[in-house]
């Protein structure tokens, strides 16, 4: 798949259902890595870890859990995150420092790192190139799918492969917006121009999803380069063949993320043009975005745009409500502020009926865009969220 | 009730079910008048009027409808919102100027004014010194209990009363807060103190609330002081005695507002101390306040204090997870960032299986304190507002 890549997932009793919940994927050879992570001032320990490790040069694996966060867990916390690199690393017969660890699920019990260390050989012993979607199944939580993508490109007539897996469905919002990322790619790359691709790439994506509005506090998504394909990413041409097969990775794993989104039925682009700004235009998007009654409007398909005036209103950006248009899809709702009749409101509620589309909103005060991608808000988001450590 | 003010409430095919939709409150002699107002840049043309209205001296009568929030609705809006003044004015024989207006329901659609001036005599009819629990029921939309209070005080050996009556139960958050809130008070008081003193009992009432986070184009926040009473707010003592009056009629609609929440099953308060500044401990109540995921597990009476620690980490405010402490009541949770233990646990839920009661954060950084209050967020408020407008 990825050359020089393995990985594995496997059941470690870690979560209460028996599933799979113990991942990891592994380099041949020291890899390029780089990493963004939550901006929550709460960060759990692997965050906090990974963070110092991934300055210090290049790693070969990442080990990582679902089923418990190791967050708000205290200084056990850090000894767990680091113990877990080191069991990882007793077993892939490697330094721990090139080890990094992810973990995701409840915040605030400890992590049980002796079935991490129980199954630390059988978990090796499973790695293999077509691992991968073992490791998307294995950082499952409240995800209902497991989320993989691959790609294969060209740099001067030499392949290379991108493939990525990724986790999430609530505590999702723009700044960094999923849980968990993992890509590894065999393209030769320096390290600091790794971390500018894969910063662009977040900002086109999971920097412009949202399912709740909540930051996690465990947020991370990691990439490796090995270098393995021999395809180099050393001219600006070859920059942007890697940066757009890198974004693209990004983009289809964050838009899974919406879709799987907590109860979610809908994955509904908003975009925004004609703001003052594009920080304008941004607000306006993110209210929008992450308004409770317009996702249970989605939701219950109801073409309810006072709902969306009133979002976009308290949003801070510069309006005039006398000016704004609303689309859906390619159906005017709303022209200048007012409501455009019993014929686009059916057509516009045909447009609602539909799984995935966009609601797009004309400020009409200045050049500003933003788009990003947010889901409705459903009866079981709630019944999830309720009972979710039971 | 309160001396030289009647109201009444009564139904007038506003609203799709039949129940009561037009009510007005009345005073016999022209009365100080002051007004809060939404923040919200798309405001419904009711209370545009008002704005301007009040700003010209004293007025009689208020006149309100639910079931259409005459929003977005242009410049036919502006003139149904001044003909709706007119024809209030017109059964009252009074000038139009001294009509204040006030509308909510549905943004959107045209208000049916012909169905206001067909019932208009007989809701004068209906007017009476006990009809404020009329127009507390005429007010509602998604509202489950009309909402009324009453207090009687005293100035220099003077009495004096004050009547207020609310609605709200969706679109509630902080700045401005509830849809609509009519107080009457038959003390003596200039236009500018009446204005002073509305305005900080909504700081400590209204703009302390959340349901929803998403802001109303409608809130409006109207008092009227007719001076019947011959009790006169011109010392600082009366205006303490006025004050205390004023927060105290106000906190208890708000409340209300909180606990008749679409859907909500408990009213609780978040309080944060220890914040470096007062700004800070607002940004973190105000983030936990409006936490989906905090508000889920308060409907599942599930004491999940991660979720509080990512929202305080996300808020923006100065803190160290090191240093937090959560109390449930008078249960402590969480001591330096960590987890009490199972008793703590047990103890916290059975606070949460009360209908109210208080989570209190100490941040341990400074000496700025806030406090608001919020609901849980339940299945039924997405029913509720999947489905608003059908």
């Amino acid at each position: 798949m990825v050359k020089g890549f393995k990985a594995a997932g496997i059941a470690a009793g870690i979560k209460k259902d028996g599933g799979m919940d113990l991942g990891m994927m592994v380099s041949e050879v020291p890899a390029a890595v780089a990493g963004v992570f939550t901006r929550n001032k709460v960060r759990a320990a692997p965050v906090i870890l990974d963070q110092e490790r991934i300055k210090s040069g290049p790693c070969r694996a990442v080990i990582v859990n679902s089923g418990n966060a190791n967050c708000c867990t205290g200084g056990r916390g850090m000894q767990d995150a680091r113990r877990m690199a080191e069991i990882a690393a007793s077993v892939l017969d490697m330094s721990a420092d090139a080890v990094l660890v992810a973990s995701t699920g409840v915040i605030g019990q400890p992590l049980p790192v002796q079935k991490i260390e129980a199954a630390a050989s059988r978990l090796a012993g499973a790695l293999s190139d077509e691992g991968f979607s073992d490791l998307a199944a294995a950082i499952m939580t409240t995800d209902t799918v497991p989320k993989m993508t691959t790609r294969r490109g060209e740099i001067n007539g030499q392949n290379f492969s991108v493939v990525g897996v990724a986790k999430g469905a609530g505590m999702i919002r723009p700044d960094m917006a999923t849980l968990l990322c993992f890509v590894a790619t065999d393209a030769v790359i320096s390290p600091d121009n790794l971390q500018l691709a894969l910063a662009a790439a977040a900002e086109k994506s999971f920097n412009r999803i949202t399912v709740d509005g909540d930051t996690s506090t465990n947020d991370t998504v990691l990439i490796m380069a090995n270098g393995m394909s021999g395809a180099s990413v050393d001219t600006p041409a070859a920059e942007r063949v890697f940066q757009s097969m890198i974004d693209d990775v990004l983009i289809t794993l964050a838009k899974m993320v919406v879709r799987d989104g907590e109860g979610a039925t809908k994955l509904v682009e908003i975009s925004v043009k004609g703001a003052t700004a594009v920080s304008d235009a941004k607000r306006a998007a993110d209210t929008v975005a992450h308004s409770n009654l317009v996702k249970t409007a989605l939701f219950g398909e109801d073409a309810n745009w006072g709902r969306i005036m009133a979002a976009l209103g308290r949003s801070g950006a510069r309006m005039d409500p006398a000016d704004v248009d609303i689309w859906f899809n390619d159906v005017r709702l709303v022209g200048d502020g007012q409501w455009c009749g019993p014929e686009a409101e059916a057509a516009a509620t045909d447009v609602l009926k539909t799984p995935e589309f966009a609601i797009r909103i004309d400020l009409k005060q200045g050049q500003g865009a933003y788009f990003c991608w947010t889901c409705d808000f459903s009866v079981d988001y709630v019944k999830i969220n309720a009972n979710y450590r039971s």
